[in-house]
């Protein structure tokens, strides 16, 4: 059996060739040897099965490390001392030992979306494939089977290659500077705190279920002894409230309802500006979705005329919510 | 001795009529009980020269209340129980008691601003009286004598009398959309995380000390043992970094500054818009400036041609940066 391990800020999502997959929560900026016990409980599940296991990474931009190359280095470690000779995905889409690594850890940055977007390319040779994760939005054009993207975050930034921003996780008031309400439609400014994500808005708009609202709540501390009501409609409106420094009772619930609007408008657009410059830029017309926010890659691509091939419908909906731990796996089972 | 309480979600400041003032961290957002501790020890520093206790508070918003209500009415307890009949400000600039704030709450919601405002128009009926804060930035015109700002924080983020942004905790994902980089000055997306706030960037600028730096950076957690290196300019610099997903060894300390210098930028001119409509509105030329944000008060001031009064200049520094809890004392001594 393959293994794909794709080591986020966030989450440390494991995956097999033949369609496992898992996500376990391990904030590295909050407990960062946590990692170690998700790896070991892995190596432990799958034991004498496991024939090989492949890494790609992003937690090496936790805050908790000072450089990049000191959290790719930890990330490496982690995985080095828990599995036999794992083997780590570059910039350049190969897969290395672990001494590379040392070399040149900076190759190793950044590598969850050079996965996926290597497999997806294996059958589709031009397209623009899509990832919006909890966080963020990989949008990757192929063109004759390349990937045209740049290889650094920083660079990708630029590009509009990576949008930092998902559906469960961001922050409102990353996202948006002014909100419109009332009939009148009046600009309200917003408020800098982390008092609403992405996932309350896309709740309220029933995109999201209290089940996939996976992440924590901004405001989690408050619910103690009675954690159901956390992810409930109600408490996703007081949040979503907040933004503009009010409350459910003085702004109501139509009012919380226009905010989550204009929030997902806001990833819409961003989206949409991204494929728009690929589209023209490349030719390209098919958009190839994974991720957990296939809403919001319909209505970019549909504004847009593009087609869009969910990845959900291929291999079902959890392995495309956890794409570049899967793709690796396949990748080295199939350089295997 | 008449003592002025401003009860923040993050912190309570204590001062007194003749010119004490405290600023103790009390973040009612992780743990609301602590605000009873602050205050009984207020109440024992005083003593028996307490003549009396006036409040104000903005802490009602803090996403450990449900609602504003519930957020005012924890507040008045926690000062009810711990002094003598304490004196609240009400939304018409009055001192009430207690069982008035029962009856109507909100009339004493977000009321710290009023406080400080009203006092400033007692000498200088016709002018912008500004406090730019840690967390955001009040811009109140005053008129014959009579504030003209609206009463709610709601209204008041539509009018531009308030500004969600301030010098020390803002979250710079919430004030940048986009950075310019580089000698080409080329656009670069941002990252949505709290990676690096307002304090990061004047800090580096040298508009702040690492002593001014007195709120938490974002990645405290990553300095346990280490804890004089938190607030070192290399470390602000690494924050900074961080916001293009980038790191310092990458993106040097040419582009950190450069990212500071666009947060700075962006401060002046949401003050300056609003400055402006007042100015044109109103008529006024004088812009009073309480809070700890004079440089970003200037800059924006000078460019419409504006006079500035610091208050610092005449009450010193640590009494500007305190400004309602100051207020608030002097209006219940002269009241009384």
């Amino acid at each position: 059996m393959f293994v794909g391990i794709d080591v986020g800020g966030a989450n440390t999502k494991i995956a097999t060739s033949d369609g496992f997959v898992d996500s376990r929560y391990a904030p590295l900026w909050r407990t960062k040897e946590r990692l170690y016990d998700v790896l070991a409980e892995a190596n432990q599940q799958f034991g004498t099965e496991l024939e090989a296991v492949g890494a790609v990474m992003t937690g090496e931009l936790s805050d908790c490390f000072e450089t990049k190359r000191e959290g790719v280095l930890y990330i490496k470690n982690a995985l080095s001392t828990t599995f036999k000779a794992p083997h780590f995905f570059d910039r350049n889409c190969m897969f290395k030992e672990s001494s590379e690594v040392d070399k040149d850890p900076l190759s190793f940055a950044s590598t969850n979306w050079l996965a996926s977007a290597t497999f997806v390319a294996v059958q589709n040779k031009d397209a623009i494939f899509v990832d919006i994760g909890s966080t963020t939005t990989d949008v990757i054009p192929i063109v004759g089977g390349e990937l045209k993207a740049r290889r650094t975050d920083l660079e990708r930034l630029k590009s509009g290659e990576l949008i930092y921003s998902g559906i469960l996780r961001t922050n409102i008031a990353a996202l948006l500077k002014k909100v419109k309400l009332g009939v009148l439609r009046e600009e309200c400014g917003i408020s800098s705190e982390l008092f609403a994500i992405t996932a309350d808005a896309y709740l309220v708009l029933g995109h999201l279920t209290e089940d996939e609202y996976s992440c924590e709540s901004p405001n989690r501390y408050a619910f103690a002894g009675r954690e159901h009501a956390e992810k409930s409609r109600v408490s996703a409106l007081r949040r979503l409230s907040r933004v503009v420094c009010s409350d459910l009772d003085e702004l109501g619930e139509d009012g919380a309802i226009r905010i989550a609007e204009q929030v997902k408008s806001a990833q819409i657009k961003e989206l949409r500006a991204s494929l728009n410059s690929m589209k023209e830029k490349y030719g390209l017309d098919l958009v190839i979705a994974a991720g957990i926010g296939d809403f919001i890659v319909h209505e970019a691509a549909d504004s847009l005329g593009m087609q869009v091939m969910p990845l959900a419908s291929i291999y079902g909906k959890r392995i495309a919510a956890t794409f570049p731990a899967y793709a690796v796996a396949r990748l080295l089972a199939h350089f295997s």
